[in-house]
Order: C-alpha cells, then sequence, then structure tokens
C-alpha cells in the first residue's frame, strides 16, 4: 500500500511527484448532480500557487488544472473525477547533491529505506507538491458543503511567536495578507519576523485554524472512527504537521472539569451549548457548534545554512541546500489544511445518512 | 458504518456498552504462531482497571477476559481471536436522571441526534468501558512487538499543572505510582492537587506520553497513510483525547528550521540522526529514532457539582451527577493510549512488507 | 488479513472454528432501531440446524444464539450487534488420523502451507459452523429487508441430477420437504437418490436457487462493486459453492444477442422489463426485476470410503473417514445462500443512499 | 461510493468514460523496483485494441498509454503508478436516439435511475472502455507474477454452441487466431458461425477460460477473502459476464464426493494433488495445483435489428441501434479476464506474507 487513497464513501486517490509528467487525483463517490467546472478548481489550486508574495518562493508554478473525467453537460456524474496539473514549469536542475544525501528534515533518508530508492528530484512523492491533488479534491467537497450552508474559514493563527488577536479578526484580510493571517497588524509583524529570518538563511513555523459553522449534528461515528480523530489523521497526513488540536486542545488537559465542559442551553427553540470548549464534538460526533481545529506546523526544513547530514554510502558531509524554497510553509498550506477538513466532512455527511433505520426506509419510500 | 473497526491488516474490531451483557473485541488478521493464554491479556486489562488507587474511582470491575477462538495447543492460529468480558459488576441504576437529561461533556446529546435514541446506562457505547476490547487486542499487538524488540513505554506526563522532571524520569515508577508518573515527587504533588480538586467536586486533566524503540525504519506509508497521521487517528479516537503530538509538537510552529531539523550522523555504522525533535518519522515514514507521542486529556466530564443544562423535551434543567467516576481519566489512559500506539504500530510492521519487489520476490523463493 | 470481514457500511466480523468454545458474529453498521431478539435470529438459525431429517448428519448441534451487545429497549441503537452460539454439544474425538492426515476436499493441506500449523478439530476455521455467524447476521439483515418489501426466495434446484420443475414450483414447500426443494415430486426422487448414495459410502452436490423480488432500481455500483460482482463474491465465499450464475447464466454464452436481450415495455405507469434474461441487474445495477441467482455446490467431500491421500511427514496414507457428516450440503446451506444474499443486498442499500446530490441535499434539509 | 477502486495493497482506481477526454489507471501500493515502461503495458493494450479481424468492429481506437507517474530511472518507485489513454479516436456522433432511449441490454435504464442523468455517448462510464484502465494496471500485475514464475494462459473456449477440443489445444494459436481460440479448427468454424450471425444483423456470445500455473500454495484467506471469492468477483465485474466457475464448476454439482475428491501424492519429494477437480483451491486458499476459471459471457447487447424499448418520457419506442459494435465481446474481452486475474492474485500474493509470525519476524531481523 502507498497510501495515496483516503475516504470511505467520498473516496479520493492522488498521484504524482513533484518533477514527473504531471500531478493529480482521482475522486471516486462524489454525487451526481453537483455543477462542475475547471475555474472552480483552479480558485482552490491558486490560492496555494507560489510566487504570489515576498514570503513565498519566487518559483512559478503555472499549476493548471484540467478535468479529465466524471463531467458530462456541466454536472457531475456519480463517475470518477478525474483531475491533472501538469508539470510544465519544473527547471532543470542540477540534483546530484541530493541525490545521495539525505537532507535534514526531509524524508529522503526514509523513502531509501522504505523502497531501497527514490525519486529524488524536488522531493519526489514527497513534495508538497503532491498537495495539489488534495486542494483539487477538496475543492469538490468545499462546493458541495457550501451548497449545504457549511462553511470553513481556515487562516494562520501564528507564524513563529506572532498570533493573531481575536479583538482584530477580520475574515476578509485572510485572502489579502501575504501571511494569511486575518489580522493586518499581526501580518505585518509576521512579515518582518519573517524577513529577519530569511536574512539569517532561516525558517520558520507557525499554526493554521480552521473553523466550520453551519455542521448538522450527527457527524462521525462513535468508537474509531470519530469525526475528530479523522480530522486529526487528515491534518497530520499533511507534510509539516507535528500537531492536531480540537477546541481547548493541549488547554483543556490543564482545565478542571467545572471549567471544561459545556453547558446546554435552548436558544431559539434549538437545544445548543452555552460554550464551544469541546470545538464542536462530543462523544466524537459533531454537536451542531462550530469545529474548532488547529494544526501546527514545523519550519520548512530547506534552510540555506551549511548542514551536517550523511550520505547513502554513510560518510558524513556537510549539506548547502539551494533552490527556491518558501521560508515558511503556513500561509500556502492554509488551502491545503482547508481541504483537508472539506474532505473528511464530505465523506463524514455521506455516511451519516444510513445511521436511523427511519431514514433509510424513508429514502426508498419516495 | 458504526466505525468500530480498525486497521488494515491487522483489523480489529470492539463491541459492547458499559452496561450490557460484555464487551469485546475480535482481532483478524494476526499472524499464525503467537503463543498466547488469558493471563497475558489479563495483565494489560489489569492496568486500566479502576477501585485500585484514592484517586480513582471505587467502583470495582471485575472485568476478567476470556479467548473464544483462534488459539489452538496455545499459539494464535490466523483465524479471528474472540475476546470477551463480561459484565458481571454493574450496580443497578436509578438512570430516570441521565435517561432524559443531557450530561455536560458527554455524548449523550449527539447520540440522541445521531441515532434517535440512546443506552443510558452509564455511557452506553460511549462509556470508558468500550476501551476493554483495545486494550485485550493492544495486549496481543504488543507481545508481537515485543517479541521483535519493540518497545513502548507510557506514563502520565502532567496532571492538571503538574509535569514530570525528565531528570527524575524513573520507568519502574510508572506501574508502582497511583498516578502513573515516572517521577515520584511530582506524582506526590499530583495526588496532592488531585484530592484538592476532588475536595472541590471538580475533575482534573493531563496529559499522556507514549515512547517506542527498537522500532524498525520504513513503516508507515508516503501521503494519507503516514505512521504519525494514523497514530494521531488512533490517539484522538480515545473519548477524552483533545489534542495530539509527535515530537516538538506544538512547540515545532515557534522554532526555526536550524533548531528544529534533526542533522543525520553515523554511529556504530548505522545512519541515526543526532537529536530527535522530528519524534521519530520523517514525511510520514519511521527512521528509526524513538517515537515520541503525547495525547492532551480533558478532565472528566461526570463532576459531583450541579450543572446547567437540557433535556430532551427541550427544557432547561440542573443535573446533580451521581455515582463513582474517576476524578480524572489519566492515570487508567495511559493503557489504552499504549494499546493504541500498539495497534497502529502492529498494522504498520505488516503493511510494510510489501514496499520493495525483492522482498516479495524472495519472501516466495524460499 | 484472515478475511472474516465483509461489506462496507453494513459490515460483519465472523469468529470461531469448528470445536472452540463458541462461534460468533459482530455487526458494525446496522442502522439504529430496527426490532431485535434472539428469537428472530434462532428461527434462521434453526434452518440450518442438522440432525433434523434422514438426509441429513444424525449429529445435533444446540446453536442457541445470544445478543451481547447493540440492543436497548428491545432495538438496535447503531452500535455493533455482538452474537453469540457456544459449542456445547462438540464431541470429544479421537482427532490422530485428521491431525497429520490431509483429508481430499478439504483444506486441511492448504491451512498448513499457510499458517504452517492448523486447529483440525473437526475443520477448525474452515468448518462449515463458520457459517452460524453468516446466519445470524443475515437474519438481521433479512428483517429490515423484509420491513421494505423486499422479499427473498431460497430453495434447493437441483440434487445430483434431479431438478425441480418451474410448473410443479411452489414455495410453500421449501420449508416443509428435507431437500428444501419447492417440488415435492422432485423432492422425493432427490431423497431416493440420496440413499442410493449413503447406501454406496459417497455423497452428492446440488444446486441452490436465490430470487429476491420488490429490490428498488440503482443498487449496485459501476465497476468493481456491481451488485452481481458483490452477490458472486458473497456466493462463492461460502465454502462449497464452485460457480455463480445470474439470470441466464452459463447460457447465456449459448445465445444470441435477439434471444438474451431483454426489451423494455411500461406496465402501470412504470417501466419494466418484458423478460428477465439479464437476472435483475444492467450494468451491475439493479434493474427493478426480480435478481435471480444460482449457486452450484459440490458433494460433501467427507465420504465414508478409503481415499488415497498424504500425511504431513510427506507419507501415502488411506485414510478413513469416520463421524456423522452429511451425505449433501445443499439443504442446510439454503439458509446461508440466502444470508449471504441479504448481506450483500443490504449494504448496497445503503451505499446507494449518496448516489444523487440532490438526495444527500434533501436529508439533510428536513 | 463509485465503485472504481479494487483491492487491499495493490490497489487501482480507474477513471473516464468512453467519449471523454481521456481513460485511465492509479495503481497505489506496487512494490518498488519493478522495470516498467510503455511498451510493456501498450503490449497488453493491444490485445484488446478493435479493428483488427473481420469479426471485431471495424472502429478504430488508437489506445496509447502514458505513465504520468510512479516510475523514475524506468523502474516503479512505491509511488501511485498513473497511466491514461487520450480519446482522440472517438467519431462526432449523433446520440439523439440513445439520449433518450433505453438499449435493451444495456446500462442506460439503470444509470438514469440510480443517478439522475447519464453521460450517454458511447455508453459512458459504462461502456467496455472503461476496462482499458484495467487492462493497463493488469498488464504491470501481469510482469511482477512473470517475474515469479506464474504464468496465466487466458484465451476463448468456445463462442455459441462451438468449443474448443482439449486435444488440440494449442497456446500458440492464441494470439494467432481472430477468436482467441487456441484451437485453429474450432476457430474457423466459430469464424464461420460468427459470419452467419453477423449476417443475420445479430450477435453472440462465449466463454473465456483462464489457467494459471506456478502459483504458490497459501493464497487466498479462509472466510469472505476466499481467493476463489474474490476471483468470482473480479471476472463478474467485467460488463457482459453472467457466469463464474472455477474447476468443475456447475459440473460438481452433478457428481458424488468419490468423483470429485481429488487424492494427495507425492510427486518429486512435494505434496500435489492426483487430480484437480478442485481447479486450484482448497477452502479458499490456492493448493498448488493449476487455477481453471471460467467466465461466460452474454452475445453484446447491441445488434442491428430493431427492438423494442422505452424512453426517458415512458413512451414506447422502437430502436435501431447504429454503429461499429462488435458482433461478440469473447475475444477481445480475453485480455480483460486474464488482467482481472492477474490483479486478484497479485493483492493475494502481498496479502498472504503476513500469514506466519515467523515469516514477519525473519523479514525485520534481515
Amino acid at each position: 500500500m502507498a497510501g495515496s487513497t483516503l475516504g470511505t464513501i467520498f473516496k479520493i486517490t492522488t498521484w504524482g511527484e513533484s518533477h514527473g509528467k504531471a500531478l493529480g487525483v482521482v475522486i471516486d463517490g462524489c454525487p451526481a448532480g453537483l455543477p462542475l467546472d475547471e475555474g472552480q478548481i483552479q480558485a482552490f489550486l491558486n490560492r496555494r500557487k507560489p510566487g504570489q508574495t515576498a514570503i513565498a518562493t519566487p518559483r512559478k508554478e503555472d499549476d493548471s488544472v484540467k478535468i479529465l473525467s466524471g463531467i458530462f453537460e456541466g454536472k457531475t456524474t456519480g463517475a470518477p473525477i478525474s483531475m491533472m496539473v501538469e508539470n510544465n514549469s519544473q527547471r532543470s536542475h542540477d540534483y546530484s547533491q541530493i541525490a545521495s544525501c539525505y537532507r535534514p528534515g526531509h524524508a529522503d533518508f526514509t523513502f531509501d529505506e522504505k523502497y531501497g530508492f527514490r525519486d529524488y528530484r524536488g522531493g519526489g512523492r514527497s513534495s508538497g507538491r503532491e498537495t495539489i491533488g488534495r486542494v483539487a479534491a477538496g475543492a469538490v467537497a468545499s462546493l458541495i458543503l457550501k451548497q449545504m450552508g457549511i462553511q470553513l474559514t481556515t487562516f494562520t493563527r501564528s507564524i513563529g511567536p506572532i498570533s493573531i488577536s481575536e479583538e482584530r479578526f477580520d475574515p476578509e484580510c485572510i485572502r489579502s495578507t501575504p501571511t494569511a493571517m486575518p489580522d493586518p497588524i499581526a501580518s505585518k509583524e509576521a512579515e518582518a519576523y519573517l524577513k529577519e529570518s530569511m536574512a539569517a538563511f532561516d525558517s520558520v513555523g507557525g499554526v493554521i485554524e480552521c473553523r466550520v459553522t453551519g455542521l448538522p449534528t450527527g457527524l462521525g461515528d462513535p468508537v474509531f472512527e470519530k469525526l475528530d480523530a479523522n480530522l486529526a489523521k487528515a491534518f497530520v497526513s499533511v507534510g509539516a504537521v507535528k500537531a492536531f488540536e480540537i477546541g481547548e486542545g493541549c488547554h483543556a488537559s490543564r482545565l478542571r472539569g467545572s471549567e471544561n465542559n459545556d453547558g446546554f442551553t435552548i436558544e431559539e427553540g434549538k437545544i445548543t451549548k452555552v460554550t464551544n470548549h469541546s470545538g464542536g464534538t462530543l462523544g466524537g460526533i459533531s454537536d451542531g457548534s462550530p469545529l474548532l481545529l488547529r494544526a501546527y506546523i514545523k519550519p520548512t526544513p530547506s534552510i540555506f545554512s551549511p548542514q551536517q547530514t550523511v550520505n547513502s554510502k554513510k560518510e558524513e558531509v556537510t549539506i548547502n541546500i539551494k533552490g527556491r524554497h518558501d521560508p515558511i510553509i503556513v500561509p500556502r498550506a492554509v488551502v491545503v489544511i482547508e481541504a483537508m477538513a472539506a474532505l473528511t466532512l464530505m465523506d463524514a455527511l455521506l455516511l451519516n445518512m444510513t445511521a436511523k433505520l427511519d431514514s433509510v426506509v424513508n429514502f426508498y419510500k419516495n
């Protein structure tokens, strides 16, 4: 198993390497009848494009998506949706150094150990370019979620030590700041911090937050297929994510029960929680409150200072990474995290339809 | 899907409710030839038994395991291993209050929303007793891992604000302190903190850490089936876990690349990392370093103070939970987290055997 | 993988060996709200009980089912339904001969090759008793199908060379003839044939047919998850089944297109097929016509004449099988085939609910 | 779920419609290190190409395959192998008739029922062109099987009433006769039969047989994942297959135990069966004998005579199918059936590696 398939009903399979002919994704199990065109997918892909700001790699990646199957007369047919991005803009490089050396913080060593050799060009299969397939599929899921009144808001919560302020939170800024922060003042501070780090030939980590509103109750299954468990897997499956939190997250471990419990109340005739420490699930099932999710991202491992490492001949060497690498992964990864949330929620929405026998019987009566 | 099955090759299915006739697990896909008896499973189950210390519920749960299938002449046969614990010691209770009320922090409300009604006795399917099946299955996985030289050390890292000290770390203490802390001084402090909290009719959260040594390189698959992604799912699928970390975890988001990268070196002829900020994986594949994993656990939601809530008729009510609940989940959950790690690693070990064509061809040559 | 789990949403896991402590099944993913008690399951299990007629083994098997979880206040809760039959009536035997010998037509040799050894008592995991779990789970599926107006009629179509006559077809007879034939005259002939075969210490094969009416259109998915493909797998997974047919089956290979095609017409305002050569599916999706399915069953491999074989020391030996074996598997396997059909249809019914986006959107609107 | 993914370890996902931009397949889980190029895949695809003989459609399909990922320096890397065939040669058609009418024997009606509408151009997703992905993936599986000494021989066993003679069996003829029959005399007769049928504007069915030699013992798992059960699913998932047989197949139902059982003997120090009525499996696990498998194929549903049908407005109409359809599916489907066998065996080979604990322990020792 190479592990490139995710989901039970809404199932995606990504393929492609950084410097291969193309990268893509197949969505199997998308319900029939969704209006879909390439422009809608492209809008999501453009959010992960590099070369757009001073704090991202100046590398150009065109990343123009083609839909190859699964659409007829402008709508999904229920058949697999195959989408592809051709690798037109990969520069030809001198890979002699990384071909034999193991870059610290990268998967070079583990790929060689697992498979016996690796496609070393630009990180091969473990490149961030693999997320193109995730984002394209996530776009389709997001369009369905949107049609159902489910809204995902994903943004950079912090960069290094600089965090956004809840008071200044402005979702409109997410797409306008280069940091994807919803707080222009924090964003400016973060940009300054980043520039300082770039001047030191170093890189920086950060935190991405995803908030989901409008979600129905009942999503997720008890025991192993808890909604938060699948969100944890989906987020941590993104290359550089080192921690996952829901609701109070780590902080819950320091609270008392009386502080962390969310009382229930009635609001407009509906049962609702007074607070949302839980972050939108109880017992692994969505409770109707907003989902509050966070992914903690490590600093880009490719830095421009000399690093100690070894090569595949087991010789100690010093590596000097060259190329055009992002000094921070976070802003470009925002849409990747959003895609992973959308995919997980989409699958949970479809799986939840069979929970009650009444629903099943009624479905076939009509 | 009720979500009670986990794993691809080493696949487990748990069943049972808190106050039903029995709880159990079926392991399908355990390799044939492992010596196994009930005593070995019982030893693991005893680690999650309540009623053993002053800081756990005085409730007695006998939890005596029977193996019903899959063993012949003292060894696993490759057939499913069915294990069962009968519910002998459940007191008969007055459930009239929780039958209609939604306890804050519990899954009562979401179960009703999802399934239309619920088994309210002792939490039903979402009770902590569900983990009996996980621990019994985890025991089997652990026995195999042990045979392969893989060692799991799992312990309480902190309780509320009190953390262990790395300097005083003594693995021998994990089983002897009531807190499962490997540091007797921190354990004493934590006990005092817990007693104070119990006196206030309140509960406390904490952190569990799991360290794995002796793991071969190559476990985990790129993209969605990363080893850390599956560990995240496994951990967050345990009821009260609100966050997952590997290696530097959340802290990585505040580090620079030069601080977080682990250089490689040669030690005794083997490639190894100089540091282990990554926590044992690179690109989602085990790198031969120890796995460093943490689960953040919320305070027990059942507290003995009045709480605001609603009932299923949408009336606001005050609930006073009675019964014998743990003031903290953490010490008893240590073996549950260890079980989840063992199960995830076991499946990854089996899945990794097909990564190289050479290995496959050689396997069938011999 | 030991292969004991079947299904995507309505998922079953069987466990147990012929002479172990018990056998059972866990159903995960049964919708909540189905009224269910042990008597309903027992009625299905009784149909596969031996010792009931002159043409079945005189062996007594009590096979009394217990439901251990998943039911509350008489209804399924959505949690796993664990069911168990204890092995009370297994005689203690002298197994020294079959412990080392490979019985022709049995799985003894292949189990040893695959797992290195085997539980040889009564066939171990490959015993027909394994189907107890299938039938218990199939009973639950059948109860849901019945509630939806879907009717399964399963019967013995032929025994050795003797087939039923369509003209004399009387479904009432299926449960009253010892052969499970819906034709009392053919049944008498078959009994005579069987007695003759038993007198010759030999065994006999036959054909089971399953007809399903009331099935909605749309079940099954294109490509690999065709409804007939999954029915084929389900049927051939039953021990002695050597062939599977749908509709014209083998015979279709000798027909011309003009003979085999089913024209469409309008009947009571509904599109329907004029004929049903296809057997109820088109392109792997149910077409609203009755499903017509057949399983071809080999003669019982345990015969009471000496047979040439080898032992595990690679010595040629003659084996004389003793015990109380059925001279024919077919009548007792009728309910097993019906169970496999019911399980496959149940899963397909649940999976089909997400085919159209409209259905999904409407589901969550209400 | 649209059902386009097959396999547990060696997992394939096909996509594409008859007249879309392209069709393809992603293989996930192919072991690393297999030398692979497009020419090897093309050789398999050429075996299903139309337009090559007088008894196939004169339609030209170029079907030129591109490998888009998963290969580096001429070998598989363990990453997904994405393969694509562009649809260059689809004629532009007048689809007004089949857009609204339901062709007898086709999936038009069931697709509309399931998904609400369909891509009607050339059969859309249920076209035979979907098998391009299966054959391309099957080619990869076959190359690995070949390297392991496993040989698949697949051929036309009969066309309408004309069957090959075992005495004249010549495997060399399979690729040289237009019928794919390994018997030139039967092939000539079949050609005459086909021409007669074509002259009557009618179509013909037939039988494909697949024989596999060199297979190790131990493949397949007891219970639901029996090797023959998965082969049955794989074969019946091919569009026009109406029956599946292994070994004696249907005929076994008429045999006595003494006739159908295969005795064991010792040959060259190895345990082997004296006969092979079972067709290569016992208890669902490969027994070291050749696999003997048969698929029964219905006549092509597209015939050139007027047929009674209805349209989507529920009006009865007469349809006259035009176009360039094969008068028989069988010869072109031979390579499809072989691909399905190869894929199923490949997955079973990989899954079997974890059956014994010794093998697992030894694997990680080396």
